[in-house]
């Protein structure tokens, strides 16, 4: 792709380029699922960001394209060969691609937003979906995988977690949101959970919109929202807020 | 529906009915998505579990079926109005309907493995997804619901999040999966996270298999999987271990 522009050239390019994300997965299917629709569905028809699903059965052994076998030492379920999973990521991507490789997994650091932000400033993700018990843990090491997960619970495998992050990070790329600056105002990106939000009507089932809101006073607003912000977050995640607070 | 069985009926019925799940959304194609594949999908055709997407819009006001307006005091973004989705939420479940309401929020309580647990032994659940800035804090209260966070990030939408609490949730239906039992051994179910898994090829691009897999000593595999699981625990989350450990 040339950097230059032509005279007579009428589709709007990206400013940079299209942010990748290469999916590995044994349900191709899944992709782009809910990321097809809504406002992350018309950024990747306009090529905003581009979303490759890879089936890891591609590369699977023999006739029946095994991908996993019963673990060393006993125990339930099936482990993804660690043989198969590195075909398969070596295919989707050249040693020297520069997109940091996620491994969906429940013993992975915890995404943060702050994390978000730096794979949206990156040039895209490429993200291994595991299913049965786990995958074979020298492919970790062997292709520089990285672990993270969403969250302290179980997931069927990592499409949902893949997904996810890429909601996540979607809605973060310029151009993909309406109103962009509504990005910046919402919960973590100022440390703290969001102050609470009302719209019309004034009063509804008895219950007002607290009078400050009305008061046009924008300073007062503003005090008013952040005291709230603080509260809510004290009350329900003290975890979130600076320790010398 | 009747608990009585018929002779001649040759459907096997499930054990005990089907779990529901309600999902209001401004974007009902995106279900069942991804969880209509794979085991979750053959559990759903199979009636283990039934989904049902309902449109916000559907109870939006005016012509042009508003379901949203902008901020009192101001701000970016706009507000899922409480009279709106009230009675979308209304019209979803009778007032004595059993089943939580979660509201998709960064706000809520983090989701646990322990709370998925609690979600799957009973009913179902009733899921809200707010889209826009947020929606108007009145209908949380005035509707009892519960605000939950599947992580310390954003979202587009609560619909991701709700797929994702339903991954978590059907996979633990009985029926399932295919081999249940492997559902007990994983990360969170121990209060750790998982031990290192291991499979075919015995020596990968040099590595090898840890020796003790291979000992047939089941006692000694227990205590370096147990060992394992601690170390892997207390390096990366130590905020996962008991205080008095």
């Amino acid at each position: 792709m040339t950097g230059e522009s032509q005279a007579g050239e009428t589709a709007v390019r990206p400013t940079r380029a299209p942010w990748r994300a290469s999916v590995l997965t044994l349900y191709p299917d899944m992709f782009p699922g809910p990321m097809g629709a809504s406002l992350a569905g018309d950024a990747l028809s306009r090529g905003l960001w581009s979303l490759e699903a890879r089936n890891i059965r591609d590369h699977g052994l023999g006739r029946h394209k095994a991908v996993d076998d019963t673990p060393f030492g006993g125990g339930p379920g099936m482990v993804l060969r660690a043989d198969v999973l590195a075909a398969a990521i070596d295919a989707a991507a050249p040693a020297d691609d520069p997109r940091p490789r996620l491994l969906m997994s429940p013993r992975g650091r915890p995404l943060t937003q702050k994390r978000v932000h730096a794979l949206v400033d990156g040039p895209g993700v490429i993200m291994v979906c595991g299913r049965f018990e786990g995958v074979d843990e020298r492919v970790i090491a062997g292709r520089d995988l990285e672990e993270v997960s969403i969250g302290d619970y179980i997931l069927s495998g990592g499409e949902m977690a893949a997904l996810t992050i890429l909601d996540a990070c979607v809605r973060l790329i310029p151009g993909v949101m309406g109103a962009f600056t509504s990005a910046g105002e919402e919960s973590f990106e100022s440390g703290l959970l969001e102050y609470p939000h009302y719209t019309r009507p004034r009063v509804w089932e008895a219950q007002e919109v607290p009078e400050v809101l009305m008061s046009g006073d924008h300073g007062r607003i503003e005090r008013w929202r952040r005291q709230q912000a603080l509260a809510i977050t004290r009350a329900r995640r003290p975890d979130l807020l600076p320790q010398d607070d």
